[in-house]
């Protein structure tokens, strides 16, 4: 069943729910233990990017029926995923969502190749009807974008004197790209003209940023919500938003810290206090909100219907939990 | 300048050079480590797949100019690097080629990511001029094949109830498929028609199979010719053709020496001993033989042109190396 943060809105749930059955069908590996672990990991997540995909195609002039919505929709989480178990082996985290990453359970093997067999179905699902589809097919290539924002944030890993572009210009590979490409796809799916797709485009970017921005300020609060370590992003040489904020600023006190050889957890949260005391965090928040706020003066002038009203609401959701 | 391999045909070889300044002009990673790292990988390779996608774009009713072979020339050679990169780290192979591999050098994370940024490439790359293209693209995701094929490795791995069956389904993902689909996109390109398309894709799957076949069979000569450990595969589990000859064979000898928990030098040597002395590595070279053959017969229907020299002259030398 869908993740219980669509709960409210019980029509898109049903519609996730399609889509998870549907990339379930897809999954078509001979060895049992990894299809068997795709299905775990296509199941009970927020399914964010297929929801927006979804929402967004309800904009354009067409209205398109949802076994036609289910093979892109499929795609962009499938896609997510992908590049999720690729990360965890890289960073050889132990745990995702408070479960064990599918390279601890399965092993380093089993986890790239999983993470490579997503890809292919990533675009095996966008070129179905594909003579109807060249526009989509183009926009799906922003996936490189995806990998290159991937590349470009080991130039900021361990590096002191990272900057906020230098940040800005990370995340939005990471995490904005994708948004972008669900909106996107959606506005292009539904027939929406140009200034409709690039409206739906922009929005979806500045969701997209607003999202990890306030991901990382999230890292702030207790870890029990979010399932993972607190700071073990600090300890590996990710530097978040709030510490390079700090770092520009050329904060004497952190810049000391983070200088260090090996970060212990006095140091972490030492580091930590730093970027709450001395108003990094805040400036944070600033920076997520004046991302939200864009995406809401351009929702306001999409089409006036339910799906509006929906991500409108989810994007109030997501900065009330920074407020 | 293009391998040692093409000097007796120049013609080929200079396209090939210019496949390889394509790709170098592809490669637009900010991080310059990464770049040149691509670089190296896409630098002096035999360049197998653009050569077959070259050659094999003679057969059809329309001549294409270089310039528009170009892009799916590369496109065949970075995803087969892609998937060599994939495959190091996971193997944990410290030499490819005689040369460290790319994970030694640049660590485990440039390598996946670098890997995951050139199966962007490759779809980039097919992806151009796609109202014209779009069976090229369909047969494009037969890289989901290639990958599936990974996967069911797995299945054989330190399996001692491993079959020829096993096996040949394995390297037709592994290896075939990649020649194939060169082959094919080749006739595609050229305008050939469904005839054609079906008679290159066949030939190209059996060079594939025959070229990993005798790949095994070379393993039982002197390492330093190919610049790997010889039988490294069969410690970590991976058993090629001859070993599963026997094993399917029950020759009790060899069941017992791969049963073991760990082998070591001596095991290694008595089980190839075995593999020679009871007829299993010759059994090999006669299903190598069959592949070639069956190309070969199949090339003699193909219009007879210089290219269809070349590849006849390609195959007959591949499996000379095993007479």
């Amino acid at each position: 069943m869908a993740n219980s943060i669509w709960k409210s809105y019980p029509q898109l749930g049903k519609k996730l729910d399609l889509t998870t059955e549907y990339i379930h069908s897809m999954v078509q590996v001979n060895n049992l233990e990894i299809s068997s672990m795709i299905v775990d990991l296509t199941s009970g997540g927020k399914m964010l990017r297929p929801a927006f995909f979804l929402l967004f195609s309800d904009f354009g002039e067409e209205k398109k029926k949802i076994e036609e919505l289910l093979p892109l929709a499929a795609s962009l989480e499938i896609l997510h995923v992908a590049t999720l178990v690729h990360d965890d082996v890289i960073d050889d985290s132990p745990l995702r969502r408070s479960q064990p990453t599918i390279h601890t359970k399965y092993g380093r093997r089993n986890a790239i190749y999983a993470g490579d067999y997503m890809f292919t179905l990533y675009f095996e699902l966008i070129s179905k009807n594909l003579e109807s589809n060249t526009d989509i097919l183009r926009n799906a290539l922003s996936m490189k974008k995806i990998l290159l924002g991937e590349l470009d944030q080991m130039l900021i890993n361990f590096n002191v004197n990272s900057t906020k572009e230098m940040y800005l210009k990370e995340i939005s590979g990471k995490t904005a790209e994708l948004f972008s490409l669900s909106a996107t796809m959606g506005a292009i799916v539904s027939g929406g003209n140009q200034e409709l797709i690039d409206r739906c485009k922009a929005i979806g970017y500045d969701i997209g940023m607003a999202f990890q921005i306030i991901d990382d300020i999230l890292d702030f609060s207790s870890s029990a919500q979010i399932g993972k370590p607190v700071h073990e992003d600090l300890k590996n040489g990710v530097y978040s938003l709030p510490y390079i904020l700090g770092l520009e600023d050329n904060n004497s006190k952190l810049v000391a810290i983070l200088s260090k050889d090996k970060l212990n957890e006095d140091d972490d949260s030492q580091a930590a206090n730093i970027v709450i005391e001395d108003g990094y965090l805040n400036q944070t928040k600033v920076i997520a909100r004046q991302y939200t706020q864009h995406a809401l003066n351009e929702l306001d002038r999409l089409p006036n219907n339910m799906s509006r009203k929906v991500i409108t609401a989810v994007v109030k959701k997501l900065v009330n939990r920074i407020s």
